[in-house]
């Protein structure tokens, strides 16, 4: 791993990689976003990678859709020989989701690291999220592998003194642990590791007009990462009324994420598998 | 007081009011920004309401600018006699604020009715922000009386269900205890109250070209209405070096709200003074 990317401000107010980015002349992926202290200007940056949308030719492309080609023409192209070994995308979340590093991918390397800092670090999670990666319409999977590291609970347009310099600490013993994978000298991580994985979405419930008619119940606000079983209450309508979860057991993350309103998403559910990760064969 | 505005989203990602006013068909200030889930489109309407502002006449005025016209037409008229008797205007901070009754005057009867408030929920207070009421540019104050209600912490754009209905009881006993003045038996509040009059706000330390360089400390953030003095932490820079307090003892807040970071303001300060408040004479 040579050619590794760190980026901050693929959302505008997602402050925690913006300082960084600028402290450490690290890459600061939407300028205009980060001007206006806005998550994008004309639409979400970080849905934009997806290679059919990375390849169509106009003259009517808006901001973000220009900023993403430009993006990855400056790193080398998503899929070819000449992409990044890596790139790590800092993110913010309004959710209690501490640290947590989310994988695109089973790609054997970053999900070592990865286990090895779950290992080293407190309130660090491993979440997967598998997609095509062709399709995958996130910055990072303009490389051949990536990592995006999303810290909370912190609100927009905010910085937590804490958690930034906890997300600095992150990095840069991530980049001592991709050297000591290019030395052959990757540690093992100890024991087994949660691997949280993404199942599904689930909206706030809304009336026929699309408003929202109940919010995230207080007993599950700031539980990420908790077991939800059947039975217990998942939203609070505007009226009092309770509504409680009928599904499957799970573990709801990005609670209450504030840029996910607009998206139709009130959290995700993961479902939780403990494992040894294995050490990856060198190439 | 007959005229009353129960009023909400007058910043446009502030969800407790505006979902409050959708509720109760309360009047909801900023439509646009509403409907763009951010606290203004072209400036910010609430520091839109000066007589002065009001007064401009011309083609290329903004939305809020337009707006803010607009409002002071409907509800009769800044200064006038048509204006209304009272404005309660509903906002949300990401301090730890708890709920904080913003009074622009010592006009009695909202002092008295929040005086009232503060001593019967928990987490309220009372916070004096003397203003000449002609040039205030607040929305508030096109009223005869106002009180701003201002919830937090609370992530902008997010809904937080306990400190919605605590905002919707306070708003209703308001409107219980005006009903009591009106036929002439407002209780008076017992014993002594607890008031934060602003005395100035204080920025973050910048770069010359006006790049914040430090964050709010973590032994002051959160600490809102807390008294801080001199050789106490208040910044913490982004090079990991302190910064401790030099300045007068006083009880800041409004630390690290998202919406400041643009106007320079890293927090207020206040002093605290507490007294009885008097039951104000009829008229």
């Amino acid at each position: 791993m040579n050619k590794i990317v760190i980026c901050g401000g693929t959302h505008g107010n997602e402050l925690t990689g913006i300082y960084l980015a600028k402290k450490h002349n690290w890459f600061l992926a939407n300028p205009s976003a980060i001007a206006a202290c806005r998550r994008y200007i004309d639409t979400d940056l970080n849905r934009c990678f997806a290679l059919s949308q990375l390849r169509v030719e106009s003259e009517e492309l808006r901001v973000e859709h220009l900023r993403a080609k430009e993006i990855n023409a400056i790193f080398g192209g998503k899929g070819t020989e000449n992409a990044p070994d890596l790139i790590l995308d800092l993110h913010n979340t309004t959710a209690n989701m501490g640290v947590t590093l989310i994988l695109n991918s089973r790609e054997p390397v970053s999900l070592a690291i990865s286990a090895i800092i779950a290992k080293e670090f407190e309130d660090v999670r491993i979440y997967m999220q598998p997609e095509k990666r062709d399709e995958t319409p996130y910055l990072g999977s303009i490389a051949k592998r990536d990592v995006c590291i999303e810290a909370g609970p912190q609100p927009h347009g905010t910085l937590d003194a804490k958690l930034l310099f906890k997300v600095e600490r992150i990095v840069f013993r991530f980049l001592e642990l991709a050297e000591a994978w290019n030395k052959g000298n990757l540690p093992k991580a100890d024991g087994e590791i949660e691997i949280f994985t993404e199942t599904r979405s689930i909206d706030y419930p809304r009336d026929s007009d699309g408003n929202i008619t109940a919010m995230i119940h207080p007993a599950l606000q700031g539980r990420d990462y908790c077991e939800l079983r059947a039975g217990m209450p998942v939203f609070l309508g505007f009226d009092g009324k309770e509504i409680f979860w009928e599904g499957e057991t799970c573990y709801p993350a990005f609670i209450n994420e504030a840029a996910y309103y607009e998206k139709g998403i009130a959290m995700n559910l993961t479902e939780l598998l403990c494992s040894t990760v294995p050490l990856p064969t060198p190439c």
